[in-house]
């Protein structure tokens, strides 16, 4: 990966990072396990969630507004589109409306998932809105992988109600995976690797590895755009002191309290206070 | 109920229907049951579904815009609220935004409640800002009841994925409801009716049926709606031909496929064409 020069305006860099809710806080947390010395501006636009559900249109217009609000207000040098919806739908029109270098999350996906692959065939599991938009299969077939994706539309409803060790949601994998080893057979695909191409997903990797067939790999798409924002960004930063804690500031267009309750168990650490932000919409 | 009169500015008055997305299909449904003979424009905020997770204020902004749009756009002499998450947090908004009369799913709902129970003690499902609002132990206390009000998140997915006779769909629904009957036994509360308190959870009636108590019987708010819109406004309609079609326009701010794939299902008839209405947010 070349490096990109980040503006050097800032003796902290900072890092904005964009989601429509708070799984995006799964990218978040695995940034600063690699970059921890950055200073951190996350805004999920939780007014106008789930993306998931909506029309390209109407998700490039929500996401070029949260975009400018972290470029434009919170002076990030780098935009981390940590959303699957957002970056399959809308990182083009992201690209174009800000003056800075911007990472979404299927490239880095599709890269983990080239790595991983012997065979080169994928499955992906993600939203509706990113399945129908093909930005996966797209992205691994331009690496000259296989890839066969499915929407999983209640894993993201089943992570925000807690149950990521339910046996309800252990059930609902194994409908969804095995009607997508169903389809792979038909496809004549032999698959050994899992993409979870939304960030809550990451929080039902140890019920969903459980389910996979033996032998296939899961990739988490939050661990490998953070690995690549690294690669790409890391050389901008100062060494972090051994005792360095990340300053991260939050903000959300809805639902403080949902988010301020439920984004510890993206984040990893509590997410102390966030600020309510007025995008218009 | 007091007969309220319609402007008689139109041979064949509106009724406006107002939803976050297409689950109010079901009170049109009952609607067009009870008075066929009226013209119906119904929008959907699909654009800015769900509202159930939303806050009081969002939920506000955006139900005042879309019911604007009915009475000024589309002429609408009545409207009917039939969002219970509208009805819960912004009924009072809407009914100082428009000059029409304005009839929210939760005073029927909480009306059928108290026909329907003997010993007085109700049980309410509902999305999680309905339940956070309290609107119907608030409604259902006014009329002497005493209520017990219970979140269930993940039943609107259910139903969106199309799982409603599903296994999976049945244990949910044993989840909540067990969970409900520990808090009413420890409330000193003996039920004998259930409110359905949300749009969407009459296409569960059949599964919520099994599950509840023998003996508890199962208020559907959308028919309560209708019932009590029929009561009110009822006598303001010509008669209708026996041959007569009713005259239905739909509008969503978004997913318009999703709309017309999905709402036959609530409706109970094919949807037809929907119209895409931008407004703005």
């Amino acid at each position: 990966m070349p490096t990109v020069h980040l503006p050097a305006n800032s003796p902290t860099p900072t890092i904005g990072v964009f989601d429509s809710g708070f799984g995006g806080l799964t990218v978040l947390r695995a940034l600063i396990e690699r970059i921890p010395q950055a200073r951190y501006a996350f805004l999920g636009d939780t007014a106008r969630l789930p993306y998931g559900s909506k029309s390209r249109r109407t998700i490039a217009r929500y996401a070029v507004e949260s975009a400018r609000f972290l470029v434009q207000e919170q002076g990030a040098q780098l935009l981390v589109i940590a959303c699957n919806t957002a970056s399959a739908l809308a990182l083009d029109a992201i690209q174009d409306a800000v003056p800075v270098p911007v990472l979404g999350v299927i490239e880095p996906g599709a890269h983990a998932a080239k790595a991983a692959s012997e065979r080169g065939d994928v499955l992906v599991i993600a939203t509706d809105a990113t399945v129908r938009s093909h930005a996966y299969a797209t992205a691994c077939q331009a690496l000259g992988l296989r890839a066969l994706e499915k929407a999983c539309p209640l894993l993201v409803p089943l992570v925000e109600e807690g149950w990521t060790t339910h046996p309800v949601t252990t059930q609902v994998i194994d409908v969804y995976l095995s009607e997508l080893r169903a389809q792979a057979r038909e496809a004549g695909l032999v698959p050994d690797t899992l993409v979870l191409g939304c960030t809550h997903y990451p929080l039902l990797r140890p019920l969903i590895e459980q389910a996979v067939t033996a032998g296939v790999r899961v990739i988490d798409s939050a661990e490998s755009t953070a690995q690549m924002a690294l690669e790409q960004f890391g050389s901008q930063f100062a060494p972090a002191a051994p005792d360095h804690q990340p300053e991260l500031h939050f903000y959300a267009t809805d639902s403080i309290e949902k988010f301020e309750r439920l984004g510890s168990r993206f984040l990893g650490r509590p997410v102390g206070r966030v600020h309510l932000l007025d995008l218009g919409g």
